[in-house]
C-alpha cells in the first residue's frame, strides 16, 4: 500500500458521533499534513462490544478489517476525546479487541495522538491513558509536540478546525510525526 | 429497598464472558459478605456502545435500568479485570453511559473493588483506572484493604473462588466494607 | 486545637521557590475561606530526601514536626506544581517521610488540593497522581471542583492571586471544602 | 566513552538505602548482561531537594555530574522501588533536576526499568508513573519483557538477586534491551 511517495497514516477518531470535534480535527490535521503524509480515516463503531465467548467463535468481521488496516498502515493517528478522566469507551473497545490478535498488529507501530474537548484542560488525562495502553501493545508514541485542544465550541466550524493557533499545533506536530515514523522505520528495518 | 437489615449491595462485573474469574469472584464475596450486607449482581453486556448521537434520541433501556439499579443501592462492588493494563471496554461503556445522567447516579455511592487476572500482577493498573475514573463521578472508594487475584487458574474452581487464602482476602474486604458504607451513609445522612 | 468557631485547615505548598505561585495561591486561598476554615501554612523544604538508613536512627525533626501538623489539623489543604507531568519531588519527599510513621498520619484526613502552571493545561497530570497517592494512605479527597490554574504568569501580582475569575473558582472550591470537611468528620467520629 | 564491543548503560537505584533490594537487583543485572553492555551504577543521594531557587545561583555540582553521565551513556537502567503507589522520591528528585537542563538530558535515551518491592505487587504503579515521566522528557523505553520483583525477602541473599526465576527474567530483560539500544541507536543516528 506504501508508494515512495507516501507514508500511508491510518486515523482512528474515539467518538462516533456524527458532529464530533475530533473527527473535524482529524480531518483537518489530513489536510495539515506534510505532502510525504496520507490520512486515510477507518471507523470503529461497527464492533460490537468486547467479550471473549464471541472472540472465541472467530473474530467479528469489522475487527478483522480494523487489523488489516492497521497492519497495512506506515503509522497512526489517534483523535482520542477524554470520558470520565480517560479513554473513551469507543475506543478502548476497539484496542480491546485489536489485542487480541496474534501478531499484535499493534507492534511496533509508531503513532501520535490529540485531542479535543468541550472543557479548558483539553483531554491531558486520557491522553496519557491511551499512550499507557497502547505503549503496552508495542506503539512508539511521538512524544513532542502535545496537541490538547480545549474549548472546542470556539475553535470549530462547519466541521473543520478553524482556530488558527490550533491549526498552527497540528501543522507543526504533522511535520514531526512524519520525522518520528522515518526514524522508527530505521530502527525497525 | 433498604430493609433495617440488609444494605443493598449491587455488583457490576468488568468481564462479559461467561466463565469469566471475576463473575466467579464476585459471586463468592455475596457468600462471604457479613450479614448486614446483601449483594445483587447485575449485567452490563446488553448497552450499546456509547455514542452521544443515540444518547441524543433517548437512553436505551439497558441504560436506564442499570441507572435505576445503581441509584437504588446503598453501595456498589466491582469485579473488574484489566484489559491492556487499563479498565475493559465493557465497564468502561457502563460508566461513560451512566455518566450522562443527570443528577450523577454514581454521586456519594461508596464502593469497592477487586480484580481477578490471568497473570500474577492482579490487576494493579487497571484498578487504579477504575479508581480515578469513578472518583471523578463522585465515588466513595473503600481503600484498603485492597484485592488482587493473580494467577486465577489455580484459585478457582467450578465457577467459585476455592483459594483459602484469596477468600479470606476477600471475606476482610466484605467486612471493612460494611464498615464504610456505615459510614458514608452518615457523611451524607 | 479545634475551637467551635474554626475547622483548622493545614497548608502544604509543593514548591520550594520564594515566589512561588502555587504559595500565592495558597495564601490566597486562605484570605477566601469561609469565616469556618482557618489556614495555618507549613514547609516541607527542610526535610532530607527519604532514605530507610536515616529513618532507622529516627524520624528527623521536620518529619515529626510535620506529622504532628497534619495529626492537629482538621484537614489540609494542598497547592501543587506539577514537575514533568507528576507531582514535585519536594511534596512527594514530604509525602514518603509522612507514609512511615505509625500510626498513618494522613489516614482519614479530609483534604482538597489546587495547582498552578506556567503552561495552558494547569497541572491535570500531577493532581491525578497526587490524588491516587494520598488516597493510597486514607485521605479523603474533596473531588468537585477542580481548581486547576494555568497560564499563571498573567494572574498572580504581588505574590497575590488576582485573576478575579481564579479567585472566584477557588472560593467556590473553599465553600465547597468547608462542606466536605464536616462530612468526614461525621463519618469519622 | 564508548567502545566498539560495549554499549555503556548507566544504572540509576531509586533507593537511598544501603542495603537496598533495588541496588542489588542493578548490581545483578549488570552481571546477567550479554556482553555487549557494561553496566556503570551512579548515585542519586547527594543532589539536594529541587527548588528553583537554588537552580538560579547555579546547579548543584551532584546535578551536573548526573547530567554529564546520562549524555556519557548509551543507554539508562532504572531499578525504581514504589513509594506509596508511585516513583520514589529520591528518584523524582533526581528526574527533575535533570529535566532542568537544556539540551534535556534525557532526550532520546533508550532506557529499560524493572522494580523491587517486599509486597506482592512489584511495582506495576511505580513503574508506570516512571514510564510516563520520563517519556515526556525524551526516553525511549523498552516495553518488553516487563520485571516486577514481588516479595523481595525471599529472592536476594548477601547483596544479590539469587532467585534462578527472577535471574531469568532479568537476563531476558537485558537482552531484549541490547537490541532495543541498538534500534534506538539507528533511528536517532
Amino acid at each position: 500500500m506504501n508508494t515512495p511517495a507516501h507514508l500511508q497514516v491510518l486515523g482512528i477518531c474515539g467518538s462516533l458521533r456524527q458532529k464530533s470535534y475530533n473527527m473535524a480535527a482529524l480531518r483537518t490535521a489530513g489536510e495539515l499534513m506534510p505532502p510525504g503524509l496520507k490520512l486515510n480515516i477507518t471507523g470503529i463503531g461497527e464492533l460490537p462490544i468486547y467479550n471473549f465467548d464471541v472472540q472465541e467463535k472467530g473474530f467479528p468481521a469489522p475487527a478483522t478489517k480494523l487489523r488489516d488496516e492497521i497492519l497495512a498502515a506506515d503509522a497512526l493517528l489517534f483523535a482520542s476525546p477524554e470520558y470520565n478522566w480517560s479513554v473513551g469507551a469507543p475506543l478502548k473497545n476497539a484496542i480491546d479487541w485489536m489485542s487480541r490478535f496474534q501478531p499484535q498488529p499493534f507492534n511496533n507501530k509508531p503513532a501520535a495522538l490529540f485531542s479535543a474537548t468541550g472543557g479548558p484542560v483539553g483531554g491531558a488525562r486520557g491522553q496519557y491513558d491511551l499512550r499507557r495502553i497502547l505503549s503496552g501493545l508495542g506503539v512508539h508514541w511521538l512524544m513532542k509536540p502535545e496537541v490538547f485542544i480545549g474549548m472546542s465550541a470556539s475553535k470549530f466550524a462547519d466541521g473543520k478546525l478553524t482556530d488558527e493557533t490550533t491549526r498552527k499545533f497540528l501543522t507543526d506536530q504533522m511535520v514531526a510525526f512524519e520525522d518520528w515514523i522515518k526514524r522508527m522505520k530505521r530502527a525497525f528495518a
